[in-house]
């Protein structure tokens, strides 16, 4: 920042607001001053098992640091789980004024707490906030106040195997008038839920639906951030292929492969070179930079055993290539599902098989990837990515 | 509907709850069955002046309407101002599950209380619902609903010229859980505040700052709907625009003018064959079908003294018809302008200047056709489009 007089400061406005804001005021929160006032009324835990529903059963306490234009980031706060007073002018129920992270606590078997490489989420928490036009934050600082939430929350983690504590920070608009503008308050929240695995009893691959004529994200949008708006236009599209009997969408741009569902997909192919080829989407502004996504190119790219490519597979080169035998796998990749085999492909009235091995229900690759994240995830392998917080 | 036994009903879950909302719960929410409970705290009404800032001054009511999947809609409610309980799962929050509507009710000449088109918003407000996985409703119904709450927040509607009572119909998933998926808890609900000319002092012309980076809609999107989605993320590139002192983005996808700002946008020019045109983007899906550009077509082409086209204008057609002095006038349009003239676009770092009649601010088209439509929106002309509530 460069040097100010206080008479300059006063003249000019724009970065005078600046000044302020760095200075003498709260341009972000801190885990240090975080209040904290436990329930009164800890809830009993539910079951750790198939009966448990993703998302529906809140833990104890919220995380909140709220946000004005005037003072900035207010004292954060950790209490009881509530409900939020929202104005019905709420600029967030209006114009989507949004965006979240989605992130796993894992119990691990040394009994420690670990989170899964979370330095990236809160960046791209930071990145979705910006995009968004909400106020900016130490992503290293909401990372220490997430531990300190996973703290108090460490009855919430299940000591399961396959099950952990879902952590969903997210940022809205608090501005309780209309218009579409920069929100004047906000507030960026912590909340968490315990999920169980993505496939209760084993594998069972995924069926896609490639979408021709709805789009997800396009040059020039937002897709390669974790905003509200990416997320509910695709429930009428996934709707009409649920009907159909498909698990979730591929989405196409261009007819460009870009992602499924929620999640980035991966082909382990032979590719028109003869050579074997792991294969995701680039992220240039059409797909989410998943975690789970960069993990697999990193282990993949360790093994050392084929080459690993981030790459368009246009969907002419899949059925191409399915046509021609080449594909030997496929997997998504995301947070809630880790690795989910993909065993068909609907494009254009045809069905596409892909192979899977019918006595493991996945192939090779998918689960000796999905081995090894989980061996960090867990604690059995020791690794920079598994950050123990408790 | 087609006639269907008991006995087949039950063997067909698919129609069999097609049948039941129909049948045996609540389809829609009916104007008869509203529950008034007046406020007990009746506000002061604000200075209908210059001071009045748009979308900041909620009435006394909100109307409320409440779906949940097992019994449909739930008695509609006109009950005091309040803020609602929102839990911080609630998907609204987190996927943009969410859409609104706009328009306006107008203190006329003969000191009757107008709508101006409603229908068109409620059929708009109807499609953006089913598009978002929002419950679908009778829009009739919600007509008639709209009207009895006018009716209630009569002394709402400023008798000042040029000044209106902005109407906000909203909706929203109230599903307390996280996953992307259809909403089995919804609410519809409208307020509304009072508004004062987009230009207090007269004519003001905007200019406009065409961006080449980001896109507002595209081909497969959802740019014709009125989603949350198509707003927040808009955001971000207006503030960028505004920095550099335009009003407004000219959105373009692939080189075609759709929109500005959150308006429509007319060019009346002579074209290539030398004709006289007034061009707006088609409804194709990257623009909202407004109920203001429709008016302006239908006067235009009721005037007959002119070619009126739904067809795109590339930049460049713009930029060319510019340097040989084709453009004769530019306007935006849009509830909240109604048409505001345009006197420059900045495209590729040159500015385009259009033609503004000096003396009263704006091109002899734009005044006509804006009288025309503010006449019947006060009642000055009769017309079926004036929709006589109180």
């Amino acid at each position: 920042m460069q040097a100010v007089s206080a008479k300059n400061l006063l003249k000019a406005p724009g970065l005078l607001s600046q000044v302020y804001l760095r200075c003498f005021s709260n341009a972000t929160f801190h885990k240090k001053d975080i209040v904290f006032e436990p329930t009164q009324n800890p809830k009993p835990l539910p079951k750790f098992d198939s009966s448990l529903k993703f998302g529906h059963c809140p833990s104890d306490h919220i995380f909140e640091a709220d946000w004005n234009s005037v003072s900035g980031w207010q004292t954060p706060k950790i209490s009881a789980y509530r409900a939020f007073a929202i104005d019905p002018l709420n600029s967030t129920l209006h114009y989507a004024i949004q965006c979240f992270e989605g992130l796993k606590a894992f119990y691990g078997v040394d009994k420690q707490i670990r989170l899964f490489r979370p330095e990236r989420n809160m960046k791209r928490f930071r990145s979705s906030c910006n995009r968004i036009a909400l106020p900016d934050f130490d992503e290293n600082e909401l990372l220490e106040c997430l531990k300190e939430y996973v703290k108090v929350e460490k009855r919430w983690v299940p000591n399961v195997p396959d099950f952990s504590l879902y952590l969903r920070p997210t940022a809205i608009s608090m501005t309780d008038a209309l218009g579409v503008r920069q929100p004047d308050q906000s507030k960026v929240y912590i909340v968490s839920t315990p999920v169980g695995p993505y496939f209760p009893s084993g594998f069972k691959p995924i069926r896609l639906y490639a979408e021709k004529q709805f789009i997800r994200a396009f040059p020039g949008g937002y897709g390669q951030y974790k905003l509200g708006a990416n997320y509910g236009p695709t429930i009428m599209v996934s709707r009409e292929a649920e009907k159909k009997g498909f698990h979730q969408i591929l989405w196409l741009t261009d007819n460009k492969i870009t992602e499924i569902g929620a999640s980035n997909i991966f082909f382990f192919l032979v590719n028109e070179q003869g050579e074997k080829e792991l294969v995701t989407a680039p992220i240039d502004g059409l797909s989410l930079p998943g975690v789970v996504r960069d993990s697999v190119l990193t282990l993949a790219r360790e093994m050392g055993e084929f080459k690993v490519s981030e790459r368009y597979l246009k969907i002419e080169d899949f059925t191409q290539a399915i046509k021609e035998k080449r594909i030997i796998e496929a997997f998504g990749a995301g947070t809630a599902m880790t690795l989910a085999p993909v065993e068909l492909i609907h494009y254009d009235d045809i069905d596409y098989k892909i192979p899977v091995d019918p006595v493991h229900q996945a192939g090779d690759l998918t689960r000796t990837l999905l081995k090894k994240i989980k061996d960090i995830q867990y604690g059995v392998t020791p690794h920079p990515w598994g950050v123990v917080v408790a």
